[in-house]
């Protein structure tokens, strides 16, 4: 049956389940990647699988998120990601090295190939044929332990590029129109596949620019063929041995084409404060301009950084316009440097910043209040940028240079320039910066004698203890109706910071409900919650199910659960119950005794009902477990961790 | 009669007392400089005067501190500098142009100028043979204003130089040397001045690392003489013309003499937790390093990057160093990319972080927790880092790179390496960097043309009204003995970013005595605070007295005052009074009424005491006013502002 460029991939790692768009499905995983700030619970979870080293071909830990160090967490998070990188068998990004996807595409993204990140950029991988797929911190732990990554099986939309982009348009411009088109929620369940001549006719990194930002459609990936102009890239940055040609078969099926004449696109632009908030540049030409960036995981190129100093050439930002790069990795660093490129923008007024995220996630060079900032970033929330009413605009690197230029939004269509050919400096770059930043992975035997090094907030994840055939809890929390997981595990500047110390982020764990949740269940040693309907409704953060398991809490007995969070219940082992009368509900009350038994039976399928005895009011409910023979297994086994753990060994 | 340098440029620019060490003098400023974090008060101040220009020589407001930008508040400030620097006629240097020492060395600093400066470190300048002093906002504000700095006269210390500097010892090593044998508090009424062969065979940057870090002496400041040396420095500047020679002469006497054989000074550290705990590198060699910074306005000019780079040459940081560069100017980084010092520190391995102070002033780069951290730098008080427990070495930068590449201390006089010549680089960066970042004045007709941008955290400083002759006030507070400057005005997170908003920041005066304070002042209008002994004791910060001004306190009546927050309280025209018998501080009650008259004539000189009526009681007191002819003048105008504005006019 003729295939899609994704059908292909996924097939050659389809371990469980058909390839009907909307199905479940199992696939294995060759690459990961983390950043920092996902990737140290992460790591921290992949640590309590008790496996002596990584199972996929290449893992690499980045750090790129938390760099400007204010306090020693972030450095200690730092030390603590190497020394696991050094003890698992990791390849180790250091801070200072580079955004993840610039650097995972430059060193080692492969097509057909599958990658899964803690990040939601991580499509960026697309631009080289590989299915490069974010996920969460937990799914990320599960693949390097050598699990199985469970997804709904997306429909493909296909784009057929056609002609070639006129000086001035970007790769940018391409993405922004496909935005325009099907917006933020158009891609959700999907994978965009790009074909046709104009495809074609698109360098790697215009490709990863356009597979990057697909993760705004909301889409599950995005994926380019992979070609010569592929191998080409591959075998500068010497893996030409790893080229596979790829492409989709001439007949087949897509859910939909959205057809794009590249020679026809104008410059574009989003506007505050939405990625599809789009309109051509000439539009909103003359707007003042206080600040432009080029940057971040989406336009950070050497020909992006090659385009800016062609257009500054010999000339300087205008006096109202605070302007930045934040080069995307020390190799196009060093290749820019040798070019002449970083030279000339720091000549022509260009702040210089780490190359790193940086201001795309809010981290420094935040814009004056109400100012107007010209990015060639993804995002342009509000408040994204650190200042709340700042007006954000999502431009290409040529459409922010010409406003560093004048000061005010300004069409580069317009302007006089051509890019010049830069890949013997590439070459030159990815030379020098071979060395030092980027560490390889141990072998077995060193790796075993290295130490983790870790921070006093850096805390072992706690392993759970799988639930016993018989049990006797106390009601520790009686809840209401459509508690979320805010009210369960709050965010915010106290609480964000523990992330990594399960210990003390659990102390917050429900305190808007009952500031002293967390001494009762700690001194109830096991419990048991009982809420109402829609529990754990909002976020889908997992320390809603990691802090209650630490805090001893078995089973939670509700009328209903919101579908994330008793997904989030499962992998930490606590058992959702549901009652099958929802009028028990208001038959119990915080403080009695609920004894359950033949647990373990129930869970391997004897039988649809349990039976819960009220010990305290000797009464008697029964209840549910709304969940397949997968999940049953895994709260069998403690939860996603022991089940990978004792699957893995 | 024999002068030395620093006499001779205080004689022709003396208004004011004569030169006896330890009396009060006042003499003319040439040139100011402001930083961003002390700037923007002080052009707040500045504005309040009323004036349409400076009516210095040269004035230059610097952007170094605050360039992180977390949130708007940064660029606001930025953005209201950069408008108030074109509004009244000074050069701007734009954020990313470098750290203020670095850049007013490069670009304005001439021997036989005074400079003052609103940071601490002013005294860079005195390596090029100018008076340069660090004082507080107010008085730059002043002295941009035309009027006269008052200080006391110091007493002057030579420090005798002789032989040449040996391979790995640097101009660091000397000031580190000076601050072992004189302590932190060795310099305190002092000026150091340095001459011999030795100081003839230092470069200026040499020199002004001296001098710089003779801030760390509590020295008012440190100068070298303007030779041969200076000359060259300021035509390869285009500042030749600006040249002349000073000397001391032969038989000028000082305080006293340290004599110092730079041929036999060896490679020092100052160790945790001060700039006076000196120790040689080589007794210390082998503790391991987590971190090493290069940069601050001590050790970042271009030779400083050139020796790094010399002794990184193809090798890379070692694996346990997380390394980072801090270049003290955009001139600098140029000159250094010119150079390939840039490229060679990037390739083995230096993150490249911006050309401003960061972190040196803890903003960012903070070491790990209990982390070893060698910097450049000049300042290693506990918790400076960002980081409580962390060990912070003061080193020179050849000491740091020896540790970059080995990951522990080590003696770099050990290391086989060359210093470059980089002056032709220099040349080339100084050519580079001439436009767009440093902006000049405004002619007059343009510059009045300019408005002032005014981010919503900006509020005008508000105008102190001089105290009406006859006054009838509440007592809105009444302290006990030893109310500190924290008391009247709290620091902290939540308080410091009000810095330039004294109708927000006011609303914590006297918070931790009374929460109420601020309403009930508000409503009173005009108020008296009364206190017992030492009053106003702790921190200089001129906000407790600014906000109690803002607030509408006339006078505060007390039985002693600590000095410098009396000086304040002259500042801004609020009336010191003690009582005459301190036993009639235990007759008033908070919310009584005092009434005063004859004020105008008493501060005119009309008598030495004044008398206090309380009229809900019925009772008389005799309160006297401790000042001098200038500060009852002062007093008389409503403060120093309105005192210099009328002066000025």
């Amino acid at each position: 049956m003729a295939q899609t460029v994704t059908e292909k991939i996924i097939a050659a790692h389809l371990l469980d389940g058909t390839m009907n768009p909307g199905e479940n499905i199992a696939i294995r995983i060759d690459q990961t990647l983390t950043q920092d700030a996902t990737g140290t619970m992460a790591y921290l979870q992949f640590e309590t699988m008790g496996l002596d080293r990584i199972k996929t071909d290449v893992s690499v830990s980045y750090v790129d998120h938390n760099t400007l160090q204010e306090d020693w967490k972030n450095m200690d998070d730092h030390r603590y990601l190497q020394s696991v990188a050094a003890k698992y068998g990791l390849w180790f990004s250091r801070p200072g090295n580079g955004i993840c996807h610039q650097v995972h595409l430059e060193r080692f993204g492969l097509p057909g190939k599958t990658l899964l990140g803690s990040d939601s950029h991580t499509p960026t991988g697309g631009g080289l044929g590989m299915l490069a797929i974010g996920a969460g911190g937990l799914d990320v732990a599960v693949a390097m332990g050598g699990g199985a990554f469970h997804l709904v099986m997306p429909k493909i939309i296909g784009v057929r590029l056609s002609g070639a982009l006129t000086r001035g348009v970007s790769a940018k411009d391409v993405i922004l129109e496909v935005l325009r088109r099907e917006t933020v929620k158009g891609g959700v369940g999907a994978v965009y596949e790009y074909f046709g001549d104009g495809a074609a006719s698109l360098s790697v990194p215009q490709r990863a620019t356009i597979t990057n930002m697909g993760a705004e459609l909301g889409a599950t990936s995005s994926v380019f063929p992979s070609d010569s102009v592929t191998r080409e890239y591959l075998e500068d940055r010497g893996r030409g041995d790893g080229w596979i040609e790829l492409s989709a078969d001439p007949d087949a099926g897509y859910d939909h084409i959205i057809d794009i004449d590249l020679s026809r696109l104008k410059p574009l632009a989003a506007q505050p404060h939405s990625p599809d908030a789009v309109a051509p540049v000439a539009d909103i030409a003359g707007i003042p301009v206080d600040q432009v960036v080029i940057g971040s995981c989406t336009n950070s190129s050497l020909d992006d950084l090659a385009a800016v100093a062609e257009i500054m050439k010999g000339r300087t930002v205008a006096p109202g316009v605070s302007a930045g790069i934040a080069p995307g990795s020390r190799t196009t660093l060093l290749a820019a440097d040798k070019a002449g490129i970083l030279g000339e923008l720091i000549r022509s007024g260009f702040r210089i910043l780490e190359s790193a995220c940086g201001p795309c996630i809010g981290m420094g060079f935040a814009p004056k209040s109400g100012g107007v900032s010209l990015r060639t970033f993804n995002r342009n929330f509000k408040g994204r940028s650190g200042t709340a009413d700042a007006q954000l605009y999502l431009v290409s690197p040529e459409t922010a240079a010409a406003a560093a230029l004048t000061g005010k939004i300004s069409d580069p269509a317009l302007l006089d320039f051509s890019k010049p050919d830069t890949r013997e400096f590439m070459l030159e770059g990815l030379a020098l910066a071979a060395d030092g930043m980027l560490i390889a992975p141990l072998p077995p035997e060193e790796a075993a004698r290295v130490a983790i090094e870790r921070g006093p907030n850096i805390k072992p994840c706690p392993v759970p203890v799988p639930i016993g055939d018989g049990v006797s809890l106390e009601v520790i929390l009686k809840t209401g109706d459509n508690v979320t997981t805010d009210d369960i595990m709050p965010a915010g500047a106290k609480v964000l910071p523990l992330r990594s110390n399960i210990p003390e982020i659990s102390k917050f764990a429900f305190a808007r409900l009952d500031e002293n949740f967390w001494k009762r269940a700690q001194e109830a040693g096991s419990s048991i919650i009982v809420g109402g309907t829609n529990y754990g409704q909002g976020s889908s953060r997992e320390h809603a199910a990691l802090a209650p398991m630490y805090l001893g809490i078995k089973i939670v007995l509700v009328k209903s659960f919101a579908r994330i969070h008793k997904a989030n219940l499962i992998n930490y082992g606590i058992l959702p119950l549901v009652f099958s009368d929802p009028a028990d509900y208001g038959k119990i009350r915080q403080g009695d005794t609920l004894a359950l038994s033949g647990i373990h039976g129930f869970l391997e399928g004897n039988g649809s009902e349990l039976t819960v005895t009220n010990t305290t009011k000797n009464e008697s409910y029964r209840v549910l477990l709304e969940a397949d023979t997968r999940d049953r297994t895994i709260l069998r086994a403690g939860g996603l961790i022991p089940y990978t753990g004792s699957r893995g060994a």
